[in-house]
């Protein structure tokens, strides 16, 4: 449930997702105050507006921009970083807490002529917040954008593994420094409530904890990017499958299949390869399932050249939700990624570099 | 995380295991009022009584018994159901509820001893909700414990599958009647708050949401086991794997895996057939994974006979909780189930028989 995302449309050809949490904590919020709702929906266009500005700078770099998805504790620009130079993730990082600094000083300056009472809060509230959005984001904090410029940053004469180790570095110093802030205010501070009190260091220890789990994964991707360096999408790839006609009659699929030869069943479509969905399977009704052919029940799965590095056919994989891929050497069928098979592979891949290593 | 349960031990031979949103429900019942949480935990010492009166019985059956979950919503006893016969599942079915009234008697009996005040409201509060648990498990309501007796009741003189059609369709109209009772009750009786009021409602449309899918479930999967009933283990069967000897060194683990040949790897060692496991490839350090063999890295998965109906084998993964099994013939390996295979095996063998019985 945590990795449904509701799909709200799209700005500048950008899809919008509204991830499942974020729904069920609005309609908490909802039902505890409207006025609560009515901040909470502003603060989140203000997060949507520097989302924005990450993905329309992704765009005009030449970066795709997969869609935007909008979580309890802020937003995500998911983008294909495969080959992503240091110097345009420096720019694509920087950008969004610069517009939420601009957007503050709007509010800030609207604020001024606003007359007294729920408005002027109200505006006094956004420019809080988003002095907050920019000024979090501008801290050397991975995996947040001020993290991830300073790792693009020190790419410059750094190779990516050491840039990251630095960057993490520096990230697990902000978290440490945040975690005794939050305590000392929490506790020094007077006029607060023991519950209050509560609330806050627990509300600050997970957010330290996300980022923290964040960094370290950001460091496992590097530490694996340089390991598997020499890989490439061939190497990886499983050759269990079956290629059969799109015009094959579901009826001889079925006996097909019960010959047991493969369980992963591919075919060619308008110059696709597509592969046969369980879940079409399941959901089409029995009746109609018997006169139908493959080509009718065909999924879409990521397509990478055998030459491309593993690292990147992973993040390719990741970026289109897909644990399956499959590999075309000079456009033809060469064989199929099976994320865990992939997984499989790098950590032998890993083991036996370091017994090289060690020697 | 909803499929995430913690084990807390055994009694009786038979596994407990709390569920995660029944721990995390439990945590926040005690956050509010520590005299609440006593009574939760009384309740479910009720609940697990109950189970285990139907896993004990099981066991004097001859039933394996996999363990007892406790859920938010009541208790659930796992037990392998291939081969059940009515008259013994009607048995495990009935002792539950009636553990549960025999419960509530004594609560009864002990509130007429006890003095006034906080143990006697306690003794009267554990009566009520003992003689709910049982009420509730002896009306014909699918899939709980009435429901269940009723269809092994009905299936002296019916096949299984008009046995669970009749026992659906009487749940269905209990589910109807609850709802359209509880809608009455909260809106006509006096005296309820217009929160307290949606609360009643909204829980008990939740419950009998939940009965209701699981009633369709009953019969969705007594309509496969239906048409299914001429299928085999050995029919759904896989030929995509390697075996290797249990001394392969990892890395030529390493080797064969970049040859692409399979991506399940199979192995015999003390005369089981097991698995090479991702998660304790992914698991072990690097440095200590160059040493080792594939005999260490293995997985037990469940194993089944190649004349096992298939309906009886994804029976038995889903007990095992495996997506994979191995087939064996007369005693060697055959093939492999896999899980999402199966599925699509038997969503198509369905279309064939949909397409001759209306030939």
């Amino acid at each position: 449930m945590a990795d449904f995302a509701l799909g709200v449309g799209s700005i500048y050809g950008i899809k919008i997702e509204l991830n499942a949490l974020f729904l069920l904590l609005s309609l908490l919020i909802l039902y505890l105050s409207t006025y609560l709702f009515m901040i909470w929906v502003l603060l989140f266009v203000c997060v949507l507006v520097h989302e924005l500005v990450h993905s329309i700078t992704s765009k005009w770099n030449g970066v795709t921009v997969k869609k935007i998805v909008l979580y309890p504790l802020g937003g995500g620009s998911i983008i294909d970083t495969t080959g992503l130079k240091p110097e345009t993730e420096f720019r694509i990082s920087i950008v969004g807490p610069i517009a939420s600094l601009l957007l503050a000083m709007l509010f800030g300056i609207a604020n001024m002529f606003a007359p007294a009472g729920i408005v002027r809060t109200t505006l006094q509230l956004l420019f809080m917040l988003n002095i907050f959005l920019g000024a979090f984001n501008l801290l050397p904090w991975m995996p947040l954008d001020g993290g991830r410029a300073l790792r693009s940053y020190l790419q410059e004469k750094r190779s990516f593994l050491d840039a990251t180790r630095l960057a993490v570095r520096a990230s697990n110093v902000i978290t440490v420094l945040f975690v005794a802030g939050t305590i000392a205010y929490a506790f020094l501070a007077p006029g607060f409530s023991f519950t209050y009190r509560e609330f806050i260091v627990l509300f600050d220890v997970v957010i330290a904890f996300i980022i923290y789990s964040g960094a370290q994964s950001e460091m496992q991707s590097a530490v694996i990017k340089e390991n598997i360096a020499d890989l490439y999408a061939r190497d990886a790839a499983t050759k269990n499958y079956t290629v059969v006609k799109s015009d094959m009659r579901v009826e001889e699929l079925y006996r097909k299949l019960l010959k047991g030869s493969a369980h992963i069943v591919l075919f060619k479509m308008g110059g696709k390869i597509k592969m046969l969905s369980n879940a079409l399977l399941q959901k089409t009704p029995k009746a109609k399932l018997a006169g139908l052919s493959v080509g009718d029940l065909g999924a879409d799965i990521p397509s990478v050249a055998d030459n491309l590095p593993l690292y990147d056919a992973i993040e390719k994989m990741k970026l289109e939700e897909s644990g399956i891929a499959v590999v075309t050497k000079r456009g033809r069928l060469f064989g199929v990624l099976l994320m865990p098979h992939i997984e499989s592979i790098v950590a032998l891949h890993m083991s036996q570099k370091h017994k090289q290593t060690n020697k």
